[in-house]
Parts: C-alpha cells; sequence; structure tokens
C-alpha cells in the first residue's frame, strides 16, 4: 500500500516526540501516599531517607569467637593461645556482659559483638576445652564483623524518587520502618475508537456484513495499565465530526492524555486531523511519523492537554501507541531512566529490506537452528492482522538510515513477550 | 566469608534444578474460567480456535475504485479505459449492487468489495469526469484487496495454550468473539521466616537490640506475584523445632509450594535441614547449589509437593528464589517456552574474580563512558546487603566453567528493573 504521506513531510521518530514534548510545560501527576505492600511497580515520588542504620547494631558474619583482636597476635598451629570463655552471644539474644583481655565469648553469624571485643576468629581456628579455647590464628581489628550501618546509614538517601518501585525496594523501604509510601498517581488516559464500520465485541449480535469488531480499546487499555496509567474507554464514536469533537473536549476534561484510534489518514473519511484543527487554539505538532507501520499517527497540545491521534490498523496502533504514547505516560510519572526493552540477538534469515528514511518495524518468528537464532521475517502481513502480534516473537526494528538488513546480519530483536517459544534456549538466571 | 558447604556435594544450579524435578509427578494448578479483560498476564489453560474469519469480508486495502481486473488490462497513459461509477462502497456502508462488465464501485479503504468485482485500483490512477472514470493503469485481479480471513480463518487455532496474555493477544481473543477464556489458577506459595532475631516491620515496637526487622517475606510476596503465584504469608517463626515443623506440614497441606526463608546453613542453629528430614518420609534431594550467593538453597520432595528452603541473607534469597522458584511457578502454571531476562551488553571495567565451580551472580552498577556502558562491580557488599539490590542495575553472571571476567570483557548484565538510571542510552523502542 503506497504511502498516503508525502515523506519530505515526514517527521522520524525521536525528533517527533521531542519537538511534541517542547511545546509543553507538562507537569507530573499529583502524588499520594500509600501503603508500602500495595506499591509495587508504583513510580516512587519521595526520596528514601534512612532513619535508622541497617544493620542495626555490629553483627558476627561468621560462627566462631568474639575477642580483642590484639589478644591473638602471634597465635600459629605451633604456638596457640589460650583465652577464657566468658558466655555466649546468639542471634536474639546477645551477650550482656563486657570482654577483658583474654577473655572470649562464643558467637553465632548475626549474632551482636558484646562489648570489649573487636573482632571475631572463626571457629574453625580454634579448639574448646572446657571453658577454655586455644587459638591458633591471629585476626586484624575488625575482621569478621557487619558494621553496624554498613548496608544503610541512618539520614542517607537510599531509594532517590523517580524510580518504579520493585520488591526488593519495597523490602528496603519496610526494612526502614516505613509503613507508607509517597507514588505517582496513574495518569489518566482517555481513549475512544471512531469508524462506522466498529461493533463494540460486548454488542457481538450487530456484527451485520461490512461491520467488524473493534479490539483497539482492548489492547490499548492493557497496555496502558502495563505503562502504569489509568485507562479509561469512552467506547465507540461514528465518523462524525461533532460527535468525535465533542468526545475529544471531554477527554481533555477529564484525563491527562486524550487519544482517538482511527480515522487519522489522509483521505475523505479522515476526520482527525479536522476535527482537531477545530479543538480551541490547537497546536497539531506532528501528523505523520516516519516509522512504518504507525506512519499517520497525530500528535496534538490541545491547552496543555497531550491529543494523540493513533492509527486504527492494530498493528500500527500497537508501533503507535509503544513509541509515543508509553514514554510521556512516563514522563506524567515523573519515571527516572531509559526503558530497555526486552531483546534478543538474532541472525536475519533473508535479506530484510526497508524504506531508507524510515524506521521500520519488522515483525520476526525466531527460530533455532545449528545453534544459533535465526528471525524470519513475517512483515508481508499487511498493518492490519492483528493477529501476527500473537504470531510473531518480536520486532527487528531497522533504523532510518539503513536500507534494510544482510542476510546473515546480526540483528536485535524487541521481545514482544518475556518467554520465547519453539527456542530451546539456555536460561541463564 | 568461607564457605561451610564443601565444594565436592555442590550440584550445579540447572542439574539441580532438573534432578530436583525428576523426582516429581508434577501437575499444573487447576484451570478457571474468567473474563478476557482480566485475563492480563494470565497463562492460557485452552487453545484459542477461530470461530469466525477475520477480517469477516473481502475489503478494499487503499482508497480507489472496485472493478474487474479485465477491464483494466490495456490501460495507460496513452490509451484510457472510461468505466461507468455505479456507486460507492463506504466503510460500515457497502454497495449492495453487482459490478458488471464496464462497471466501477468508489470504494474506500476498509469497505467491503461489491460482488462481481475482484480488485481495487488505486485512485491516483484514476481521473473522475461525472458518472465516469478514466484509468491508467491495468491492474491483476485480487489487487489491493484485503482477503476474507487473511487475518484469521475460521477453524484454526491462533493461539496456544501456556502462553501468557498479553495485550494484543486479549484484542484478539476479544476479535474472535470470546468473553471468558480459560486461564490457570496461580499455584499457591505459602513462606515464613525463620530466626530468634526478626521482628516484623508492622511491631516495630518491639524492635530491641540484638532484633532486626524481617523483610524477606515483602520482597518473596511481591516476586511470587509478578511471576503469577498467590503469596499466602505465614509470617515469623522462632528457631524452634516443633514449631517449623508444624508449620511446614500446614504449609504442604494449603499451598502448592512451601517455602522458609533463613536457617539453611550447616551450623547449630541451622534447624531447616533438620526438621525438613522429620517431615514423614521426605526427600531432601538437593542441600548447597554451586552458586554464589545463594549457595544454601535447600529443595524436598515432601509427599510430592515442593519445599523450598531458602537462605536468609536478602540477595542470596533474591538470587535463589530466581534460579528454584521462578522456574517452579512456571511449571505450575503449565507456561510454555522459555524466560528471557532484560538483558544489556556491557563491558567490565576491571577484572571481576569468581570462583570456579559456582555461578556466581556479581552486582553491578552501569555507568556510561565514551558512548559504551561500563559495569563496576559492588559486589565487595555481602549477601546480606539488603539495599545493594536497590542500587545495582543489575547482576553480571559468571558461569561455572569461568575463573573470572577479564578488564574490557563484554558481558551480559541481567537488569534489576525495567529502567536505567545514569545512563543517557538511545531508545530503540
Amino acid at each position: 500500500m503506497p504511502s498516503k504521506f508525502s515523506m519530505r513531510r515526514l517527521t522520524y521518530a525521536s525528533k517527533a516526540l521531542r519537538e511534541f514534548l517542547s511545546t509543553f510545560k507538562l507537569e507530573p501527576t499529583k502524588t499520594e501516599k500509600i501503603q508500602v505492600s500495595n506499591a509495587l511497580k508504583r513510580v516512587l515520588a519521595e526520596d528514601i531517607i534512612a532513619s535508622r542504620d541497617i544493620p542495626p547494631f555490629d553483627r558476627a558474619a561468621l560462627d566462631g569467637y568474639a575477642i580483642r583482636a590484639e589478644d591473638s597476635f602471634g597465635a600459629s598451629e605451633y604456638n596457640p593461645i589460650r583465652l577464657r570463655v566468658i558466655g555466649e552471644s546468639i542471634i536474639g539474644k546477645s551477650f550482656d556482659g563486657y570482654v577483658n583481655h583474654g577473655e572470649a565469648v562464643k558467637i553465632h553469624t548475626g549474632a551482636p559483638i558484646p562489648q570489649g571485643a573487636n573482632s571475631v576468629i572463626m571457629v574453625e581456628f580454634t579448639r574448646s576445652f572446657g571453658n577454655e579455647i586455644e587459638i591458633y590464628r591471629s585476626v586484624a581489628p575488625n575482621s569478621n564483623i557487619s558494621r553496624k550501618g554498613e548496608d544503610v546509614k541512618a539520614g542517607e538517601t537510599v531509594i532517590k524518587k523517580g524510580i518504579r518501585l520493585e520488591s526488593f525496594d519495597l523490602a528496603l523501604i519496610k526494612g526502614l520502618g516505613y509503613t507508607e509510601v509517597k507514588v505517582r498517581t496513574p495518569p489518566k488516559v482517555a481513549f475512544f475508537a471512531c469508524g462506522d464500520e466498529l461493533v463494540d465485541p460486548h454488542n457481538i449480535g450487530e456484527l451485520k456484513p461490512g461491520k467488524i469488531l473493534e479490539t483497539n480499546r482492548e489492547m490499548l487499555k492493557h497496555l496502558v495499565t502495563e505503562w502504569g496509567g489509568e485507562p479509561i474507554d469512552l467506547g465507540i464514536l461514528k465518523d462524525d465530526e461533532e460527535e468525535i469533537k465533542s468526545k475529544f473536549e471531554y477527554a481533555i476534561k477529564i484525563a491527562d492524555i486524550a487519544i482517538s484510534i482511527g480515522g487519522t489518514s489522509i483521505g475523505e473519511h479522515d476526520l482527525i486531523p479536522k476535527v482537531v484543527t477545530k479543538l480551541g487554539s490547537p497546536r497539531i505538532v506532528i501528523h505523520g511519523v516516519a516509522v512504518q507501520p504507525g506512519k499517520p499517527v497525530l500528535l496534538a497540545n490541545i491547552r496543555n492537554k497531550v491529543l494523540i491521534g493513533l492509527p486504527g490498523y492494530p498493528v500500527s496502533t500497537y508501533v503507535a501507541a509503544n513509541l509515543f504514547l508509553r514514554p510521556i505516560i512516563f514522563r506524567l510519572l515523573d519515571l527516572q531512566g531509559i526503558f530497555i526493552p526486552r531483546t534478543i540477538k538474532a541472525i536475519a534469515s533473508s535479506r530484510i529490506p526497508s524504506k531508507p528514511g524510515l524506521r521500520s518495524f519488522i515483525r520476526v518468528k525466531l527460530k533455532k537452528k545449528n545453534n544459533q537464532i535465526f528471525a524470519y521475517p513475517i512483515s508481508i502481513w499487511g498493518a492490519g492482522i492483528l493477529s501476527s502480534l500473537s504470531r510473531a516473537d518480536g520486532f527487528l526494528v531497522i533504523s532510518e538510515d539503513k536500507e534494510g538488513v544482510e542476510k546473515g546480519e546480526e540483528v536485535d530483536v524487541i521481545l514482544l513477550r518475556d518467554f520465547l517459544t519453539g527456542v530451546s534456549y539456555e536460561e541463564n538466571f
């Protein structure tokens, strides 16, 4: 299908996003306090500052005897030194006395170091004789002790705001004694699909000849959720200018991001660009981006709210949402750092052509042959073929400055799932 | 800290898992029917078979005129052919008539192909003269038509059971008219921590000298959730043989997987292995695995239920859970395919030693220098340092047959997050 866009007018994807965002003063969403245990994958909105030391006391790093290091100096197999055992420090129950010159306290890994002692000698280098031990090695001061505060020091910033909280972050925050944590409120993403031919899958009875089931909203809902937003489904609209305009007005009022799906191509029945120009002093910053599929995406700034016109072909919807919606949601969440996609190295099974000047997303299937993973393009399927996403393993991305990849070339494939089927691949974690 | 395990007794991680699983007849969990919209990241437990064609009718792939291809044969700029326009087929409203020889129907992208026509000629190769058009190109039969069923054919298996459902899968399943989908019930994972020194963060008032806050359950709860299991937190236990034994009995009764955290090292106060041997005809299949950290993990088959003794140092807990618990949860979910971790290539900033015979998980921080990403080891921190997980970017994994990596060597780093901070890295999706 030939492009309806003059290539000269197409902006590169990364430039498009940069230009678009430069027209905004986009504030992060509000913050809220929630229970630490409910904060998995939420974005932290405050620095976590340690209110206490972890560990809160000096601990034995191994089983042995807590001693004064000076007492061990000169000890060897041939010159054992005798110390008197005056007690025991076990986990959860410290020894309350004081370790003087010539004394030792039996101690277990993790147990508190008694006062007076400044090192632990490993049990393997000692021998017990009733109330006494012989030691056969010298130890330096501070040996085999986990220092108070060596994990976290009171007053220290341990996690910076802007990260997405993982299991170990929540454990650490709980370990610091916090019960609540301040996180960003999910950005509201309101979307609707437009097209006279579209029928909601819930009204499958209305599926008459010429009509098709609308599925992009289902996909978008889950993508928004995964990326940390709150999806608001505004349903399906007819190709009616007034209806679309008033739905956009509503979406902009209730949400941070307003999205239409479909109707962005340049043609007689393509209403979105037309409607957007009528939304009181709009700025259509971008219409048409140099990506394949996903080209007809529309990005507009409407009174400092984000409006995205996603193309209606499902593969285009998916690619354009990943390229533009995802980073904008991350921006609203004040998420710091760069998103790293799940990728795998593969070898192009054949020459795969692409148009220079376009960033091409080629759907590929991965197969293992002779201990190597090969990428087989399935891009012959049009952008309208929803099932191709479920059937593919990932996207081979060809940058704008390349004219395809050669047969045998090593490529990075961005995976569509966390799992790879059909490839027996050594798990390394 | 020297190992308490004789190296000869340690099993390689992948062999340990294989051996352990070979002692079981592990059945996948039960299945349940749920709403398609609630099935994100759930594991499909039935093949999805298409009940209908997608698209349900032949559609125009571009804007133009639906014609009989034969009528265009021989047409050119110098020899235009005239056809009579008898109607229009637009999206959502098909043309009900029949296209005969010499006739054309104006048609829009996505609109149904009228009966009689067998191709679409692009509008750019035509010119309109009232009720007639001139065409300047010939088109082959079937040109520019999206065929009924080209996305999905009725009766075809479009998604195989055993995959974890993504956004586009759910869109496809809805597009096939399904409202419910059969998925696996999350495996129940019951766990407790043991140690006289441990205090629940909710009872922070009980934190006295010698005591520490217990945080591994918080971490494990979220890991189990992420991996598709249902976490059941059984609290903190004292180092009491009877108490631990009866809690294990309870966990095995109510859950698919029973887990203790801590108390797996070989020492006087290490109760777990001792208790497990008393759990009626147990099979301690593995105790001690050749990984660093995570070595003292214990894997036992108790009456065909999975029992895992996770080591208590938080970094060890994390590594051992990833190595053993995760694949077992995936097995119970009947998840097909290999889990692919999120990795990034980096260059070792220095020589990083590791013990041959152990698979070493080195915590590293990534930094960009001269347009390259370097991995800086922070493994000097012990396995007890929980905050090192939040502060690291990922794990550099050194396999059992290697003695460290050399300075300048290219390595794969398994990321701890989906995001990388401190590295400005070109986003490619």
